[in-house]
């Protein structure tokens, strides 16, 4: 927890904040804090700044808190991700949330078992629950937004174009593909596979909205790894 | 498991192996195999090829091997990891042996808890456990090494000099420095810090060894994803 995440309920007054739950056990337990410490602090959705503590025991917290700085800039990109089993789906949403992707969309895709769109992770606020650690962790107050679309066909058929129209459009799949571009300065559609890739109709779908393949070499990467690699590569 | 990793151990004749334990249980349960079907295959420190199932059952497997293909290139780094905790350790080995870097030195670091070298996850077995998923995960055959260094100080001083001589040395370490750069065409030396960072004095003695420092933008990230992303951008 390398910010200090406050939201509306919180506050007691405009300038002040009492916590307790998670955030507080971390702040004992991990942080050691103590009365007086000064921490780094962002409102969801709004400003980071400065909280000192003014009070802290094993019931509750309280700060006094200044802000003054924007979050950090999100990666101009939508990021489509076939649904990953529920515990790559817990890590891939926090590494999201962290490199600072503003939109995911979850996809169906034929790989995709279907028993994983099953998993309680997918409840909304399961998804936002690690969503808030990848902020937390790197130091974001905004929370990106998640889109679920469990067909395929008519997602990639009829909403995908409009949402990619403007964008580089590209499709991570290994193969006989362009190598995925470096450092592009525009925005970004992206589309990830699952465990054993996208199948070929599927590659086909998505180059036809205007996602075109693109390989990162011949190693098969997990999906967390692939995403990193990809957004540390594209941007 | 996108190849079946076989050891010397494995064969029963020079173009013959016979599996038990986990590759089995893996070809049974997840690939879900039958006899007759042709797999993946690759010698640990050799060849990759493919494999025919001519056995399978609860109890054992067993393959007609043939090995045709060279394994993927490494890259052209040295890694140097702060010491992850234990959880964190699991994962980066995977992901270094999966992204093909092919020697690894986990270092102490100021911000490295003591307990964490008290790990089983550091016995040469339990490395060597998760090496082989990720060289399973990417299509590898060969194993990194993994080098242990529990002081800081003389292993900076001493062996470092030599070990970066000829690279590119860099430290990524969040703050006013160069960014990182991209598509580097020379061997490399990366420092990667603890959780909470290297502190000046480290990041001091890391320049003195020739390993400069560069950030990756202000957000801060966990160490599997900081490994992942600066490996993708410097190849």
């Amino acid at each position: 927890m390398n910010l200090l995440l406050l939201e509306d309920g919180d506050f007691i007054a405009a300038d002040r904040v009492r916590l307790s739950g998670r955030r507080l056990t971390h702040l004992n337990d991990v942080h050691r804090a103590e009365n007086g410490d000064t921490l780094r602090v962002g409102r969801l959705g709004g400003q980071m700044g400065r909280g000192q503590l003014l009070q802290l025991d094993a019931t509750s917290a309280e700060l006094q808190v200044a802000f003054d700085q924007p979050p950090p800039a999100k990666l101009p990109i939508t990021l489509l991700l076939a649904l990953p089993r529920p515990k790559m789906l817990k890590r891939v949403l926090q590494s999201v949330s962290a490199m600072g992707v503003p939109r995911l969309v979850l996809l169906n895709s034929y790989r995709v078992e279907k028993s994983f769109w099953q998993t309680p992770f997918l409840e909304p606020e399961a998804i936002r629950e690690q969503l808030i650690l990848g902020l937390e962790q790197a130091r974001d107050t905004v929370l990106p937004e998640v889109i679920i679309e469990k067909r395929f066909k008519p997602f990639v058929e009829d909403r995908l174009p409009q949402l990619a129209a403007g964008t580089l459009g590209l499709t991570g799949h290994p193969g006989d593909y362009p190598a995925c571009p470096r450092a592009v300065q525009q925005s970004v559609t992206l589309a990830i596979g699952p465990e054993g890739g996208w199948i070929p109709y599927e590659v086909d779908k998505l180059a036809e909205a205007g996602l075109k393949p693109v390989q990162l070499g011949e190693r098969i990467l997990r999906v967390e790894t692939a995403v990193t690699a990809l957004l540390a590569r594209l941007f």
